[in-house]
């Protein structure tokens, strides 16, 4: 089964596409490489010393015998988006071909609708690419759990059955995003949902959690095929953030008093997860909505865990709690279902001390790649071009 | 007060500009008459003669001694917005400069793409624009009922209270729009939400029924003040459209077994709806979801009203029930609330037989400029492209 991943250059997209192509499947990578381009103009690089893109590809060739097709383009544009997916005749596409940080999002104006005419530009285009030449084709595309916010109700999987004034619907779950990023996504969604409804397409949104850790089977056969890594303040998430915090000294940095709880996963489980959407694609006019994340904690509780986890390997760690540059509830419920994974045979890699170790550890072992100025969040949400950020 | 009308040179927007002008109002029309342009690049026009907005503005000064002020340019060029924004200074900006026709959307991927970047961007310029220089300005942004859809249940205004699994939240409610046009304003809403939530402005999304009819007090006053009036397969709405085929004997064209309910409102209802949603604004942090509309027709039943009423001011009507263009339930639940506008004083004027037999004769006067070969709809959800249209 021929599968193409758009973004395959990224953090989840080149795990993606390596375990596929481990898994049997036919893959090609489309990716504008703009990620590496927005490290060098924001000045900031990831822990991990990655190989440029055709280097990998061939290391993994001469280490497996698999190839992977690459295609070097951006999806907004169109033509080129056309005759890569002619040449390369995909029965899935794989899309984490987005900007995908929320800081990022909240940098200025320009990077506001840079974001959003990006993704959402890029996925229309896709929508429309598949309808006229691929339509049994099955989209895969990354949303994330941020596209719900944090309501005071359970979050179901994508849709929600409300029962109002003696009447029954199921209906889109109300979304609640909470920057110009998590918005595109949510924007995202809605395009897709209409574009199964009116032409019939394929479709599987996984709204992924927060993602940690850095090897998979296939990335951890050899150096070259290393996979990225941030900690700064703008593509850094969460735990992967707060492992290399601890390895440098540096405080955890928890924003505001830490009580924001979200969803987390493996990045091992990341692409089992898209594994396990391909191989059971969604009907024909359906738009699947699957929840992709294994636990949830809060981000107190995260930096503890690190803490505990850090002393554990002689490392002294402290937790800041600074002032919360994004504007959120620091303290909320938050329920979120995730049984569609787990029913499609998902068997999740849990948080556990020897993970962390394992990261504290690969994070000592490239601490001396770390700029310190970069740790710290410059981005605020309230006060938008504020940020001393190289453009 | 100061006001701002983006989009000023429209049907809503330029009748809407002379009403509070007359109230009153210091009113600033920015348009960058885009939509002309369209007319002239599909080779439709309005059934009026419209005048060019300079030549427009002044008969209005002349008539009345009230100045309007222009700015011909485009809300997506961001220093043209805030240069014009600096120079008028606005107390509140009433924002209907977007693309507005769901089969405009729908012609093609060019379409698709010009539509919700056009819609999305010009909306994220507008927030940023205000925040940095008009923070207390409140922003009066034209949606449409079209965001909800048809569900199952009863439409709430912009928020509904859902109770699940003993917990309980009011939530946005869940949008199913049925067009890439309607999907830039759900894209809109989401964007103009969270502005408000993180940045304390003030919005009020008025969700805006069909409107029909041509004349308010101002925009009857001269001919040079006519309003313009879209019978075309791209422009023309339901109600206006079937007055202008039934003036020129052609068939009312039904799309579907046209068991489709929608909401709708009379023009001079429109003006004052904004004047209200002005009068009374929205509070810091505030996005306020007024449903917009005064009744709700089949369109079925709409068409049978005028068939009536043409037959009692002499007129032959058939109907014909065609295949439907767009992809919709045809026979559906539709109920909508639209309290808040009432409790502000909305005192409406109700579709009657006189407002139909003075929009048929309003027709019927100008019907030797109707192009016949523009009545019936090209273009196609499901076919993409197929669509004969200049371009």
């Amino acid at each position: 089964m021929k599968v193409l991943v758009i973004g395959g250059d990224g953090y989840c997209g080149w795990a993606t596409a390596l375990h596929l192509s481990n898994r049997g499947y036919e893959v090609g990578i489309l990716d504008n490489l703009v990620r590496r381009h927005w490290d060098q103009q924001l000045c900031i690089d990831t822990l991990t010393p990655i190989a440029p893109i055709h280097q990998r590809i061939q290391r993994w060739k001469d280490l497996t015998g698999k190839s992977i097709d690459l295609y070097v383009g951006d999806i907004n544009d169109y033509s080129f988006l056309i005759e890569s997916l002619l040449e390369f005749e995909p029965e899935a596409v794989v899309h984490f071909g987005e900007q995908r940080s929320a800081p990022f999002s909240m940098i200025d104006r320009e990077h506001a609708v840079l974001t959003q005419t990006n993704n959402v530009v890029g996925t229309l285009n896709i929508l429309y690419a598949i309808r006229e030449h691929f339509p049994d084709c099955h989209l895969v595309k990354l949303g994330t759990m941020g596209e719900y916010g944090t309501p005071n109700i359970d979050i179901e999987e994508g849709y929600i059955t409300i029962e109002h004034n003696g009447r029954k619907d199921t209906l889109p779950y109300p979304k609640q995003p909470g920057s110009f990023y998590h918005l595109s996504k949510v924007h995202d969604s809605h395009n897709i949902h209409f574009a199964c409804k009116i032409w019939g397409l394929r479709a599987t949104d996984l709204n992924q959690g927060v993602v940690y850790g850095v090897l998979t089977d296939e990335t951890g056969m050899d150096e070259m095929l290393i996979n990225r890594l941030d900690y700064d303040g703008v593509f850094g998430t969460a735990l992967n953030r707060f492992c290399i915090q601890a390895a440098i000294g540096h405080p955890l940095t928890v924003y505001g008093k830490g009580g924001q709880t979200r969803a987390f996963l493996d990045i091992r489980d990341t692409v089992r997860c898209v594994e396990l959407a391909i191989a059971t694609p969604a009907e024909p006019g359906q738009f699947r909505v699957f929840n992709q994340f294994t636990e949830m904690f809060s981000v107190s509780n995260l930096a503890m865990m690190v803490k505990k986890a850090g002393n554990a390997v002689g490392l002294d760690v402290d937790i800041q709690n600074m002032e919360n540059p994004r504007v959120e509830l620091e303290d909320h419920y938050f329920n979120a279902k995730n049984t569609n994974l787990l029913d499609l045979g998902l068997q999740p890699h849990y948080l556990s001390d020897s993970l962390l170790d394992s990261l504290l550890n690969f994070a000592i072992k490239y601490k001396g790649r770390v700029d310190k100025n970069e740790i710290l969040p410059k981005v605020s949400w309230r006060n938008p071009g504020s940020a001393k950020i190289a453009k």
